[in-house]
């Protein structure tokens, strides 16, 4: 418990740091949380799933798509705008066959997960993310943030679902 | 706070019933749980992430493969076998694509989660289940459980992978 306890905190902790402008406040242990972007959102591999897909082509990825505690009651709610604090991570790994799992099921159709690709958040802030929806979009590579100018393209690309607050992902049950 | 620390008590709960033989116990709020396999473990839509595939032929689907607090920690830690009470699930939904997100990317390259199919668990219970590897598995199809007899294949699909605790998906970082 002890533990869930200080994600909560620390997850919490961060994102009132952007409600903030990104000055960072004080963590319940005394310390300070950075600004969104410029590191992973603290415990963010255990947020909980939204959903999963798969793309072929360039990206030839197979991914998950997480939210924390905001963006998850957001959805399971129906909530459209999704509220201030509430984000959703894209986390993809390079797409590859299993010999191990298609011996297993007799015939080659298995494919899972391989090395990460890239995470990607987009974080509600409909103050400060105003001129794009609301949403302040970021990458990251090795645990790295990429260049703020990679990053103009993303909003425009999720335009096409105004509707959804510009969210693609829909929950799976 | 008080959502989570619930679920991790009847979470808990669920699986103390597993190590007294199917006896229900009592829950913190009174309640009892139900005997695993007869109903959906408590909360494990909220488990966190271990990995993703998708399975082609018959299958055709996408999956995420969720796991409860002891099952990650096993994982993670890389404790094998993996310890009692240790609760692995796949969840799955129909392959589709998405003509949405195919626009988005300017091409017939994305696919996604549709219907749900059916959701199956592998529990760690190394005394009740020593037949099997110490393992029990259980599917769900529309929140019911399938008859046990349709179940007699799953330990042995299993054995190739006995080097890891009988377990086919690696946890993605």
């Amino acid at each position: 418990m002890r533990l869930i306890a200080y994600m909560v905190a620390a997850s919490m902790a961060w994102v009132a740091g952007i409600a903030y402008m990104g000055i960072a406040p004080a963590r319940a242990d005394g310390g300070t949380v950075p600004e969104f972007g410029t590191s992973l959102p603290p415990g963010y591999r255990d947020w909980r799933l939204i959903s999963v897909a798969h793309e072929e082509g360039k990206l030839n990825d197979i991914r998950a798509i997480l939210g924390n505690d905001i963006a998850v009651k957001a959805y399971r709610d129906g909530t459209i705008p999704f509220p201030d604090g509430a984000i959703i991570a894209r986390l993809a790994w390079n797409y590859v066959s299993s010999e191990e799992n298609n011996k297993a099921f007799g015939g080659p159709q298995s494919f899972v997960a391989g090395t990460p690709t890239n995470v990607q958040f987009m974080l509600k802030d409909s103050r400060k993310y105003a001129s794009t929806g609301g949403w302040g979009f970021v990458q990251f590579n090795d645990g790295k943030p990429i260049e703020a100018a990679r990053l103009s393209g993303c909003f425009a690309c999720h335009v096409p679902v105004k509707a959804r607050d510009f969210v693609f992902t829909k929950y799976s049950r």
